[in-house]
């Protein structure tokens, strides 16, 4: 049933509106302005006859064909009778986009139990209320008034509308991407569990994120999550860890208190990714998406900076990471490109003069190396030598093209975020890069609970 | 004597080349750069008869001027004579930016102590070796071989080059400046200690950093640190805190062992601004940089995005900070701002359709009310109802000139960072702008540490 969301053959919009300064125009444009959508969208309106050449219907009753999924965007107050015509159309899903229920008052939260019994015994699912909407990014279909963010293969249900926008706005940034996404607000029938389930069958979803302030039904989110993450990683993030923070979130989504340290440690059990913060939970998403799964947990490193190698070693410690032993066999596969202060150690500090060459050398010879899996090649970009700003990460990553991408590399650019052109050759060879040392580790660590995970626990081998 | 370092009437570069893949040259350029520059430039070649059009000498010797400081980057197996013409020709100051010594072998680390000791009979200071050289911002003066940040009021002493270079980009992205920076290396002469106490003396530094991986007399260190807080804040990032770390650091400065907590809880104690990663460091510079501090402890939250509000409350927990209570009178001020469905509680959740009017009018009530004591507006920037990218921003920080921003406004963009706009309307205002909730967090907690150390430990009254 929650396909027919992401998959409708026909939505309607009630409460359409021609006026820019409304979420009803909102979530309309969003709708139409992809003319090669093949989802049928049918306007309702109160005042605009026509909203950017499409003609509207006074009611939903009056639409002459079968409606999939209504858009729910009038005033609180005629959100019930609205309600009821669905019912009568017999559409088989409702997003409620209007706020102003359990999220206020008890009173709002006994309007909400109405209408989800009202929806129940018709058999109808509902969406929200007090949300964004949802999208379907591979067809095109944002029935939501916020932005559709890059395609891709990260799927993500949040709590949160705000929480979606600003989490595609880094995936612009960061050139990642998304498939399908669904804000529940303050959730009175779907239920997260359903969606996770409809994420973890869909063929152009690899990963799975959320965003939660809530949950009423831990046992049953921890048994899904059980069943998801052998076959897709799922990255948890968790509004409201705190009493501050949930009282917040009681505002918010109307929420309830979880406690924190039960569901984090549960979900951490079932193998999910849980992020303390908003960067954390992107360097998350970053990672699984960019990068293959790494054959065991000894980590090489190479810099041009004392400072970015060790700033990055207390990051192993903290993590609880493991260095890799250099091999004689790759010590003398490496020392040819080097100079001869350079002391062969992990972490390699290849000194200030290194450039394109030696990060391709040294990257390919860890990357070739049996007994290093996760290859971490530092890098502070130099303003001296005569040397082109991009010219270290482009020798990291054409080492990573010439293995044939087949081990992670983590590539750390300390301070270079400044730098469009590093930023810029990263996109276009979809390629990693992180920015700080804490980033960096987290990747590591990422990756490498991710393979304990699918082999540990459920069996799987990492190929 | 350490002013002769920064204020130097001449520099004699001992190495200078005109062959620019050589740090030699990249000295020298960068000396040269400035036609503004009042210090007098002698450069001191074997190979290059003349560099950029300047003529060179064969030795410190022939220069027919006295030389204040010899900057030295001829290969570490010549760097014994040169020191004995540099005393010989009576300079103040040395600055060997050549490496190969105490960060190599215990062979390394005894050459230095002779030079150490040879300089000391003479009565002349040094800087280094294994060190990228120092900068005054303020005059110009380059004697590095990195690049110059934009001038400011933040002066860094750094015992890894490429961390000040690191900083020097972030600095650039966040609008932060420099005044002077010295990159000390292996230090076998000039210490932390007497660079701080210059720096504490100096005109132009509101604020000190440190990069430190290790430290020879830690008592001594925070005695100075306890002599210069009063004045100025000290914000202290260390290397090399965990035994990964500290490995690292050993080959990097020849680093021994420093006992991280220790350190950390006596610099705490002294009050400074201990950071625990690269990210907090820049967060704390800027925080420091950019806001007044607070007269008190009670934050008021407003947002347009509910789950911000929420992740930000969970920091707010995190670091121990405090809720502001609305007075009546304050929300009396605040609710004809505000459409009815807003519930008067801090956060102050404005909801989705707030604009710069909202944010205008909601920030300047709270920075004027006297049970406030930081302001914090969040906000997702909204991709609907045709809002401008930049409107609520511009609302923050119009209610903050309008007050004679007297109080700290933290404002919180999640997911802001893609904002050009926003970005430079920052810049161009030199207002602050935080875009995660750890950071916003953050920034609250180290101005109100700041204002306690003021008024707990010495006694000084904010005003």
């Amino acid at each position: 049933m929650i396909s027919n969301f992401f998959n409708p053959e026909s939505i309607a919009v009630i409460g359409a509106t021609a006026n820019p300064k409304k979420f009803g125009n909102a979530v309309t444009m969003n709708l139409l302005e992809n003319n090669d959508l093949e989802t049928e969208i049918y306007l309702v309106s109160h005042g605009s006859k026509e909203i950017d050449g499409k003609k509207t219907y006074e009611s939903i009753l009056d639409i002459p064909h079968p409606v999939d999924i209504a858009t729910i965007l009038v005033p609180a107050k005629y959100v019930d009778t609205v309600i009821d015509e669905c019912i009568k159309k017999d559409v088989k899903g409702i997003i409620i986009v209007t706020a102003g229920f359990g999220e206020v008052d008890e009173e709002g939260k006994k309007k909400e139990k109405k209408i989800a019994q009202k929806c129940r015994d018709a058999g109808i699912r509902v969406m929200g209320p007090n949300c964004v909407g949802i999208q379907n990014v591979d067809i095109g279909l944002n029935a939501s008034f916020i932005q559709l963010p890059p395609k891709g293969n990260i799927s993500m249900i949040s709590q949160s509308g705000s929480f979606g926008c600003a989490t595609f706005y880094e995936m612009e940034r960061k050139n990642l991407g998304c498939s399908k996404f669904a804000n529940i607000g303050n959730r009175i029938d779907v239920s997260f569990d359903e969606i996770l389930e409809y994420f973890n069958e869909d063929k152009n979803t690899d990963i799975i994120s959320i965003y939660m302030e809530d949950l009423s039904d831990g046992r049953a989110f921890l048994k899904v999550l059980k069943n998801i993450v052998p076959k897709k990683p799922v990255v948890v993030m968790k509004g409201g860890k705190t009493n501050a923070g949930l009282k917040a979130a009681s505002s918010h989504t109307g929420s309830m208190a979880t406690n924190y340290e039960i569901l984090r440690s549960a979900a951490l059990q079932a193998g999910a990714v849980v992020c303390d913060n908003f960067d954390d939970f992107l360097t998350a998403l970053k990672t699984l998406s960019k990068l293959p799964l790494p054959k065991g947990d000894n980590i090489g490193i190479s810099t041009n900076s004392g400072g970015t190698s060790v700033l990055f070693s207390d990051q192993i410690d903290k993590f609880d990471l493991e260095f890799a032993q250099f091999s004689e066999d790759l010590i003398e596969k490496m020392r040819p490109h080097l100079i001869p202060l350079v002391k062969m150690v992990n972490p390699l500090d290849m000194i200030a003069g290194a450039g394109k060459k030696e990060y391709y050398e040294i990257t390919k010879a860890m990357l070739q190396d049996q007994h290093i899996d996760i290859v971490v090649p530092c890098v502070v970009i130099p303003p001296f030598l005569e040397m082109k700003t991009d010219e270290h990460y482009k020798g990291m990553i054409q080492a990573w093209n010439d293995t044939n991408r087949k081990k992670p590399i983590i590539p750390l650019a300390l301070g270079g975020e400044r730098f469009t052109d590093v930023k810029e050759y990263a996109s276009k060879q979809n390629a990693p890069i992180f920015f700080t040392p804490h980033q960096a580790a987290l990747a590591c660590k990422i990756l490498i609970e991710r393979q304990n995970v699918l082999i540990d626990k459920y069996g799987k081998k990492v190929d």
